[in-house]
């Protein structure tokens, strides 16, 4: 299982792919106890940069990121994993994923709804 | 289009997914210069990590990846580029995607066939 950990200060990084819909729900990033932890518990847990600590995603909102298949890829410094997510979005903001601004007009624009309120998910 | 460059030295995290059939076929890196020269050229530029300058993906292979949308994710220091690919594949080692192993048992694992020879394309 090994994966280049060094090229990126000790981080791989993570592509959170939707396992049945295809749609790329996050980016993060694992140091190398976080990757084994994503495989020893069956769901993704992060090592947060802002932070420096690891981030088991969903331990305060329930939104966990179960592990379906994990892929590398050619240089073994980034890792793909298809999971099935836990409620209604992934992003902390209240969408499905956290890539909900498209490029139009040159400017991001908001290109969909949200799917919950992160108020009453993270202030409760 | 403001991303934020500074969280990790200058660069954004790219994510190349097809834009029909939903498969990520790689991760790449762009500065500031990468990214605004994706969007003015309708191609992915990036920058390379290892040889720290810019790479203009598909230059010498032909295999260039052509822009139908970009997506930024919440913290915008990530963007999700949907390509079509020209040729046969985008991972210099032969594949069609750089994400071409998967973890079973423990170990990486080849799990597709080559779609075509990079010493046909590279080398000659």
């Amino acid at each position: 299982m090994d994966l280049d950990f060094k090229k990126s200060d000790g981080l791989v990084t993570a592509v959170i792919q939707h396992f049945e819909t295809k749609r790329v729900l996050m980016v993060g990033y694992m140091n190398e106890e976080s990757f084994r932890l994503t495989i020893e518990k069956g769901y993704a847990v992060f090592f947060s940069r802002s932070r420096q600590k690891l981030w088991l995603k969903g331990e305060s909102s329930g939104h966990k990121l179960i592990v379906k298949a994990i892929e590398t890829d050619c240089d073994q410094d980034a890792v793909l994993i298809f999971v099935d997510p836990v409620g209604p979005g992934v992003c902390h903001e209240g969408y499905e994923s956290c890539f909900f601004r498209s490029l139009s007009d040159d400017k991001w624009q908001i290109s969909e709804k949200q799917t919950y309120d992160p108020k009453v998910v993270y202030d409760k």
